[in-house]
């Protein structure tokens, strides 16, 4: 009963909070100690959960720091990763030290923009084709129904997926410096309402998937969500030889044989060792959507043996983050971003170049580990 | 010089801690103060991180609780959830709320092993298929090397991809309640070793990424990767109308569109709305890798209109979870674990036909909200 | 000896053809007589084969008359067809006969555009963001390139896939009716010499498979490569139940269950029962690449109950086909041509609509003889 | 009037051709002269055709001769091509010329099996689950069901693929040496109709889109469909040098940059330059089903520099072939059969072989011609 009423209780404060854990535990049994022992304020978390109860506390550590020439981030970075996989932060750190002593690495973003793409449903080809055309004829009216929600967001492009009684608009945004799901899914409804009332078609999903947010899609890697980064560092041969103790060459074996041939072999959208282990550390550290680790998932490594040093790269086709809203807002999740200058409006780029970078380090680490042939030993060593 | 001092301190107690977190500051000059009022022990979280400077904390609230009768678990749930995104909590709690109304879940596992899929060179056709043959004829050998290393872990398939100079083996083992990553890598290393000494191949990677570890790879989703699960329920045509204002033939309309037609034009692996979501806030909590959201992104949902009522189901490939080891020790994990009665050996089964009803829950929120024509307004009145 | 010499001629008489067959024959121990009898005049096929030693004789029928609204194909069309597939062009004519019921299918292009996709190596991200800038600010000398290799194609986009030391252009020109494949091919190395003689990159190959001809890529899927098709058509219920002996929810469950779930669990780019079918024995017919029967075979197949009413539907992305030069200045592939209005310039929109609409006659004769039970029975009667 | 009636005679006769013919000469208003001109007897081909009104000729060539050291092809093989892509055949011819400079191709076939997979709905989990444990508890009777519909075919595995109320079994045949395409449908038509009298299942479809034939799937290229074969050579420094006027290094490059990653980065089922063209022109001339080219498409090509010596590999998961049957029976493709050796029973894993090869040269010839980067010029001088 009251356990039912605490359960129920959708209040924010640190008592509501109380009541909650205490009605969880009443009805689940466990004891919830630790979550409760937290240190942030619950009415700052009211648009990031509903029913808190506490918090998880992830460990959080840091790898490098590692020296960055890239387009908008630049100089040396303590990158903060939050993770319970033993012996990744030491690997990353590890991978971004070698970096170093090869000057640095360097890194762009390609393209920058957040995509919503809505289904609608018309009434065949010819109906779809009026509604295309409508559409093609009146981008200034869809603009300023994008401006109706937004002052942040503003269409940049609209790709349009025919297919008989189903139509698929891509909108793709500039968000600033929000991830921008949100701005982009409330602007394409506003645009989807518009298309409705002017040319009779109806909206069945805002969200038709072809955005696409959280699956893993070729869309995404091939046309890019989010920001589209590469990253790249040359590692001389003394250092590959005497830190590494390994080669060019057998670095470059190993990429070719695991992550281009066996990643094709498994049907892989992307061809990669391990990103998505470096994207879920950063994102969880620095308040990103943690589900987006699926779009940092398909990175690609590549490396090469350039007379005996390794040029090793990584392409990140979608590369999904902000420095303003959503988690971002915690204070946990603040601070990390403020060890990478990254806090606030101005920073979403320079976070995607230090994402890639991150991923560039603990991919080479791997590599390397595995090319010297020693990585089982690692892992049974640092007792996982 | 302190801090560099600082930020190379190795140690794990909690004022090696504070050292580094000191260090931190000075090195980036940003102001870490809320990751540093944690409350667990950091020498227990020795073996999940390095460097570690404090805890990021996420916010930690509940679903449900929610009735499960599956194959593994079975009673009431209330489902523990780590995230920052608003709305997401509430959401697949009002899913669970309407899968109550139709009796609950049903929930099986039908395949159970973790895979680790060494490449290995060999010199052409002629020695590849020697070395297949050796496997083939020594299985009682490769078992002994297995069980040198693992008391838990049980090789129980192995198949063998051959494309020239590199020999791919994909072993499966069972790992009892672990997640297994681990286990399967250093097994895998005693296999390879053993097939190195009597066949001349060399071993390039443990993983040749046809295992394939938190990349979105076709191999998993088919094959099967961690737990294979299937969840559905049946909601009862005057909950459809009632509780969630559409109808099953509108929520059928949806996901047809949406995550059957749409994903496919996207090129997708699996068919969903935002089965991550749900697997990375439950696998935060509970201390899953949270990398492996992207196994779990591959999730297929249908639907179907049964004279009214609505039939939904979630078909997961690859759930990658563990219920012993890895995260699922430090305390916040362990709580959240002991909330639904997974805490330790035995529930590596049941934890994860609880993830497949909490992504099911979600996927028929999202879903019939978006055939009520709300989300987007949903998400504005949320304030994300 | 003789026969040696006979292998290496290489003239294009029907002597040098005689004298060919002869030493194959020779060589083989085999009697090649049907081969060498044929009606054709081999000096015709000079540009289309080498060591011609006959024709091999594919059995050509039609499908049809089927009527089409089209953009561009309008009338009533009899689809020559070449295949050895027992049963296949009866069941297409069913399907064709069935849409005629309807009223007939209607269909449109939306994207028109041969792709080339170079990769050039430059040194690094630097070197990459420099040519990029050269090429987005020298689009006149890079038409200008194009212009001076040919008078039909005209460059119409380019898209740029940095990844490192390796930059990838997606070309994409229109080809007037030609196909385009060999035009696009020599813009491209056109365009790759001047950027390489501008910007110090190395052309590594003209098809860096980011094209993608002849291979199942989602590119292709998503972006569209020739000519993107949708065909539909309406069946009404009483010639669902009189001619086909099912129903619409029959015929769409089956869609539903076999093209969209089983094609996504299959982890298949596209959802048909059988598209390469029918795009094979028309392309074969009409002198078309059958190697791109890849592309044709990523068609997306839908239906629909629509109150009783059966509305089908065939969206396909990657259409590549011309009507003049390659195969179709053949004697045998003109005929067919002109048996459908397509021979010769102003036709290849017209023509991809046709194989668009013979998919989907195809497509519903399949997908209906299932849902109404006796897809093996037929087979077992026409005796495959 | 007598158009129609001629266009719907449904006779084999040489008369009943000449009258459908004359019929569609005078309905489309085409002269089809040419393929009216044939040297078959078109009741030889009443099983493969219907509505058949002459033939289509596709201009025959060979490559090679090729040398062969297989598991199953050994000798000297003049391979038969039919196309109509000028450059193709003396591109292919020339890659084998290459490959007896260097003593010949090796090849193996690992895997070989028919597949169908037919879809099944049941009631949900638990009666797919009853499903599911009768057809494990009943093979012996499954095994009588195949046996009672073909004396030829063998069932050698299934796999379940449940999902909710789908429930998908991908039957895998050894069919001797026809394809088996036909055996397997109707021997898996049999197995639905005892599972459906035994369990109460419906089947949906004989093919649920998991087997997967004419789709490109990655089920097929993971698992394997037809047979899965591979063919390597090694072509000595000096060949590389004096016949390729490239390098093994330059070979390499342009097969990482292009076939690995660029095939990557398009999100391609496979890895090769163009497999499909060399499999299309095999398929046609020996009467194999052409929309199988899209099985053999997925081909994954990798080249290796041994020390200035080149080593390449092609590994094709899926070459759906036969020796017996369908096309096969046919005049023309019989005597394309004989050329090689492999009409009749007991040739079909030979043929795979063959293919295997050919794609090899094909993939050779192209790889080197773009490492010497001249292949615009060359199709260029072919005039195509």
């Amino acid at each position: 009963m009251a356990e039912q009423n605490g359960l129920k209780n959708r209040g924010y404060s640190r008592a509501d909070v109380e009541e909650r854990r205490t009605a969880a535990e009443g009805f689940t049994g466990a004891t919830l100690d630790t979550v409760s022992r937290y240190s942030i304020d619950p009415e700052g978390a009211s648009k990031n959960i509903e029913n808190m109860i506490g918090t998880t506390q992830i460990p959080l550590g840091y790898a490098g720091p590692v020296r960055i020439d890239g387009e908008n981030a630049r100089g040396e970075f303590l990158v903060p990763l939050a993770t319970t996989e033993g012996a990744l932060v030491a690997s990353i750190s590890r991978g971004m030290s070698v970096i170093n002593s090869g000057g640095g690495a360097r890194a762009a973003v390609y393209s920058d923009g957040m995509t919503r793409a809505p289904v609608l449903r018309v009434e065949g080809i010819a109906h779809g084709r009026r509604v295309m055309e409508w559409i093609e004829t009146h981008r200034d009216e869809i603009d300023a129904a994008v401006a109706g929600t937004t002052s942040h967001g503003r269409l940049t492009g609209m790709d349009v997926y025919p297919n008989g009684r189903s139509l698929y608009l891509r909108c793709v945004y500039s968000t600033g410096d929000a991830m921008g799901m949100n701005m982009a899914t409330i602007a394409t409804e506003a645009i989807c309402r518009l298309i409705e009332r002017e040319t009779g078609a109806v909206m069945i999903s805002v969200s038709g998937n072809m955005c696409s947010d959280k699956k893993p899609a070729a869309i995404n890697m091939i046309n890019g969500r989010g920001k589209t980064v590469v990253a790249e560092a040359l590692i001389p041969r003394d250092v590959v030889e005497g830190r590494l103790h390994t080669t060019a060459e057998a670095v470059t074996e190993t990429n070719t044989r695991k992550n281009l041939i066996g990643s094709s072999m498994a049907g892989t959208l992307g061809a990669n060792a391990h990103a998505a282990n470096m994207v879920a550390a950063l994102y969880i550290a620095t308040g990103q959507d943690p589900a987006q680790v699926v779009g940092g998932s398909m990175a690609i490594t590549t490396c090469e043996d350039l007379g005996g040093d390794l040029y090793i790269c990584v392409r990140m086709p979608a590369v999904e983050v902000g420095t303003v809203g959503g988690g971002t807002r915690l204070p946990c999740q603040s601070e990390a971003l403020s060890m990478i200058g990254c806090l606030g409006a101005g920073n979403a780029r320079k976070l995607s170049e230090i994402v890639a970078v991150t991923v560039l380090a603990g991919e080479l680490s791997t590599l390397a580990a595995q090319a010297a042939g020693h990585l089982g030993k690692a892992h049974a060593a640092l007792g996982r």
